[in-house]
């Protein structure tokens, strides 16, 4: 009886780390769109409220990462378990790290909407952000499904955000070039494209932790962990 | 007798934990200045060995939270020891980034030494990663004291850093805006800045973990998360 009941106590704990790991998912996948509409249409009240939602995000990580510990010290988990609560907190991380990504981009509006975001790049930041979403999305799902076998296929389609991204990233540095007037808000639009190209790696670190969470091993093969711009130039 | 048996090797678990994290340090160390002194002497070389040495903390990161998980499986610590543990898998996701931001700063190496680096960036360049690296080194070097209060002043300390990245930004700006044939190499030194600005952030995360490792609760006081360049302009 007694052992029963500590054992609903326990899995209402392991609940509580995946509801509230759910929770935190939707919320960083609101700020980051959040984050992009404010930036494309000059929206600073928007952008005014993803910066101060982040607040938010930042307590819950805190608040999964204390509730996991606390979780193992009273329960001293073993193999799946432990594995379970070491990727909450893991995870909790990734989306607490999308959530600041979000907010820099937030902030990033006003020094942009003074001179306006051309259609085509606005075009281009809308694309780029609706992969990275996707890829956040579909691995959320993945989260509450546990499927091993779709963890390791998103893992692999981070490469379709990445060739977005060069894309994009050659398109601004050519606005710049041909007006130096453009060169202040592009550089804030390279850095909103480089924080939403991380939003899709940390999707991909999430892939990788529900993998190691519902197999005990590490994903096959290597995955690109950077992206290609680092070596490009483009010419005047 | 068999009880103190088993304490040592649980002892040589936890000191495994702590001389690895150590070495991560120093390497992580080395990369980022390292990858700073490839961009400043355009030394290709040198950046190639950056780029490839970051596969070793790769390594090293999964060796530390592979055994850490071990060691709370076996031997099911409580308090102090606990947060002990947990705490070198969060140092170690800190070091491994700061690798990540060398290998990706070497990465822009080739892209920039086309038309190289100014002088007077270079120097700005220069400053900035050694504040950052020694906010990473003063960050070690309080992980083997375990000093709480010197933990709290390191974390204090990033606004420096944070001023001189702001400079540094306005400063790339304005060379962009001076002549078109900058922007390629600008954007990516750029990136190097923001680079060199988030090793100091991690330093920073270190100080934090310390803290929390040595006495179970958060630093106090709001800590700046952000650069001050997201709401920026430079006028041509």
């Amino acid at each position: 009886m007694t052992q029963s009941h500590i054992m609903t106590a326990y899995d209402e704990e392991l609940r509580f780390l995946s509801r509230r790991i759910a929770e935190m998912g939707g919320m960083a996948e609101q700020m980051a769109a959040d984050a992009v509409r404010a930036l494309v249409n000059a929206d600073a009240a928007l952008a005014q409220r993803v910066i101060s939602d982040d607040a938010i995000l930042d307590a819950a990580e805190r608040e999964i990462t204390d509730k996991a510990i606390l979780t193992i010290a009273r329960r001293q988990p073993v193999a799946n378990d432990l594995r379970e609560i070491m990727g909450s907190i893991r995870i909790a991380s990734d989306l607490e790290r999308v959530g600041d990504l979000g907010k820099n981009t937030a902030k990033r509006v006003i020094a942009v909407q003074q001179s306006g975001v051309p259609r085509a790049l606005a075009r281009g930041m809308e694309h780029l952000s609706e992969l990275a979403l996707a890829q956040l999305k579909d691995v959320l799902d993945v989260y509450t499904t546990r499927s091993a076998e779709k963890a390791q296929s998103i893992r692999d389609r981070d490469e379709e955000i990445d060739a977005m991204y060069t894309s994009l990233f050659r398109e601004l540095l050519t606005y710049m070039m041909e007006d130096p007037r453009n060169i202040t808000s592009c550089t804030h639009l390279l850095f909103c494209a480089k924080n939403i190209e991380r939003i899709g790696d940390h999707a991909t670190n999430i892939a990788e932790t529900i993998y190691y969470m519902t197999t005990g091993t590490q994903p096959d093969g290597e995955r690109p962990k950077d992206d290609n711009t680092a070596t490009m130039t483009v010419q005047g």
